[in-house]
């Protein structure tokens, strides 16, 4: 054995939980004292620790996690981490209290970005991703959905793919691609929504499946993205999400939807409908909307950090989306306009706060359910044999401290792929 | 000279801003460029780099701050950080929709901390809470406000200081003392509060005073502690605060009052009669109180980390204050029930999104006013010759990145008293 994590205070398995229907969100399957045994990079047995020490050879490191408890990496299941610039200058404008429509009008939002992803070069990308990742690393995150959508054109948004495909293969945190072409409607495209929908459709997507397909350097997680539409109030609507997610949908691609952030246009029933991988945001969706994405098994993707990030209080109503089985998963959001965070302990501490889930509930939801609404969880997200290790030991007795105390780093070790990176 | 931080993007003096009637909440005294030389643990010099690197000699440990930002320790000017144990149980009730008063009828609530805060050895509480100062520190804090009220008998009442004093002696951060004996009616004298105000009164205040008067190990900061009280609801009214205060005001106490954080007795207006050096809290402040608060100088601290901790949406109306002329002042009121937070860029992250401070002005809030609120506004807070030499060096290439940014750690390294300790 390369290396065994024992004498944890709690082991969290999260082996009980699964993000199908009907699932138990809040099941740890949490071993006390519990051990975690690691070679080549994958798990080979998880129990207590008596039984998994015995497994110990002369070359096995031993990592004592008394008075800590150790869990699986923590997978952040939507970002927008993939961009160049910043945004700050928005961010005070909103303080003293500028509308959107203001920003926009000002030049800004989301084009300000994109403008400044047109402008940096893939190597640019690169070294600013690459800061934000190494903090996300620090703070647990073992796994990343990246998305484009700062493009806009076919050549950006290829751009964006690659800075994402070089970076998963580079940096310790796997990043799984998804395109988000119709992200919003360029400039050059405005009163042209519709124009610029045919463009998704009949140009970007097939030239996304064909820069994939020439690409030979996979890694474990990589294949055709995911393909993400926003569709609410000044960015696409549901018949535009339609066409540009059942496009998608011919060609291969697995699907995602950004639904419901601002208005309800049935982005979450469509979502059920076309049979996505994840509805993400869903502050305003609705109980029978809740009903079909169960029935689809369409996970939720819940994001506190957007909320919290741009001062509202309108948070998405987890409770509610539990009560009604949806499997529920977190994300950071991480984005330069609306909430730049990088931790998800920060996430958990929001959805337990202000989205009424139980702590144990979130910890399954920026685990392993976040790991299957990444595409990932038959990889990551879980403590058992035959799963990559991906493991983090945190400096907490108990793990309703992870939610209970906030704003520092609980994180005390990261181990990625059988290593310890952190 | 000992040390020289120089070609910091953004040197923040803070020596614009006062916390008198009428400053100017939001002057950072930028320096561009900016550098700060010191020696014998002061700051000898700030102002550009080019002026205060010609100061260096062979001896000199030359710091480069490109890219970052330096900025004074922050000085966090309310907490109740010496405990024992923790309420994590509480926060998962709280979460399952539990009440105040369900939870003090299980027994729960702050008589939780107070038993196990008697129980244990004054090493023990010195043990568990130097954890807590070393996150502090590590996310910028280099001045602590520390109460006790987790005795609510003499004899733990002074063991909470006795822990205080010690800590202010062996750890890199400053502590400042508050005995606030009137934190919670403890549960022998149920029913009876004003036979427990008389005891504050009558024996603990002089307690208190003589305790402080035999010790002799006086630290540079370490004087009669503050007298604080907690007005408010289910604590105690305007008379017995008054009571309290103007007994300890007589025996020469510096008053707080933690008030109108859930109902409005009067605190804040109390604070401006009595001449208290701040009120706390604020959530249901009126704007005429506001008016009395500015007129006697008393400097607001707002805790936003209470509201989040709580996961309620009631922050206290920072911009009405600011607007009033009452400076304002942050803290983290770090305590097991209500916010366990040591992060001091989260208030500031929190503070500018809902309670509506600009990034300048919170960061005058969480330095400069906080220093004052604490007592200790002579001596630290701001980066100028004289001052102790409380350093951060922040790795953001703008000072609005420390509130747009936020959930990790933006400092990169910690000088106090002119030691380099993170």
């Amino acid at each position: 054995m390369e290396i065994i994590i024992h004498s944890a205070e709690q082991l969290l398995s999260v082996t009980g939980a699964r993000a199908k229907r009907g699932a138990a969100q809040g099941d740890l399957g949490i071993i006390e004292n519990g051990a975690v045994a690691m070679r080549g990079g994958d798990i080979v047995a998880v129990g207590p620790s008596e039984a998994i020490r015995g497994m110990a050879t002369r070359e096995t490191q031993l990592i004592d996690a008394s008075g800590c408890v150790v869990l699986p990496g923590f997978v952040d299941a939507h970002t927008h981490v993939v961009f160049a610039g910043d945004r700050v200058n928005e961010f005070e404008m909103r303080l003293r209290g500028a509308s959107y429509l203001e920003l926009l009008k000002a030049g800004g939002g989301i084009m300000n970005t994109v403008r400044a992803t047109r402008a940096a070069s893939v190597e640019q990308i690169i070294v600013e991703t690459r800061a934000r990742l190494d903090r996300m690393l620090a703070f647990g995150t073992t796994t990343v959905e990246a998305k484009t959508g700062y493009g806009l054109d076919t050549a950006t948004e290829l751009k964006q793919l690659e800075a994402i495909y070089v970076l998963d293969a580079a940096h310790a945190i796997d990043l799984v691609p998804t395109f988000i072409g119709a992200h919003a409607i360029p400039v050059e495209y405005a009163g042209r929504a519709d124009a610029f929908v045919n463009m998704v459709t009949d140009e970007m997507l097939g030239a996304v499946k064909a820069w994939e397909e020439k690409r030979q350097t996979k890694g474990p997680f990589l294949r055709l993205p995911f393909c993400d539409v926003f569709c609410d109030d000044g960015a696409f609507d549901a018949e535009q999400s339609r066409r540009i997610l059942s496009r998608a949908r011919a060609l291969g691609f697995p699907l995602k939807i950004h639904a419901d952030e601002f208005a309800n246009l049935g982005g979450a029933a469509l979502a059920a409908e076309l049979g996505a991988t994840s509805a993400d945001h869903l502050m305003v969706t609705r109980r029978d909307e809740m009903k079909k994405m169960a029935e689809a098994n369409v996970i939720g993707v819940l994001l506190p950090g957007t909320t919290f990030g741009l001062g509202k209080h309108d948070f998405a109503n987890g409770r509610a989306f539990v009560e009604e089985n949806v499997p529920i998963a977190l994300g950071s959001d991480l984005n330069p306009g609306t909430s730049w965070n990088e931790s998800m302990p920060m996430i958990i501490a929001m959805a337990t706060r202000y989205e009424k889930l139980t702590t144990a509930e979130a910890i399954v939801a920026a685990t392993l359910n976040a790991a299957f609404a990444t595409g990932v969880g038959e990889r990551v997200g879980s403590l058992e044999a035959g799963k990559q290790a991906d493991v983090l030991i945190a400096s907490v007795p108990d793990y309703r401290h992870l939610a209970y105390r906030y704003g520092t780093n609980p994180i005390r070790h990261v181990i990625k792929a059988g290593r310890v990176v952190v």
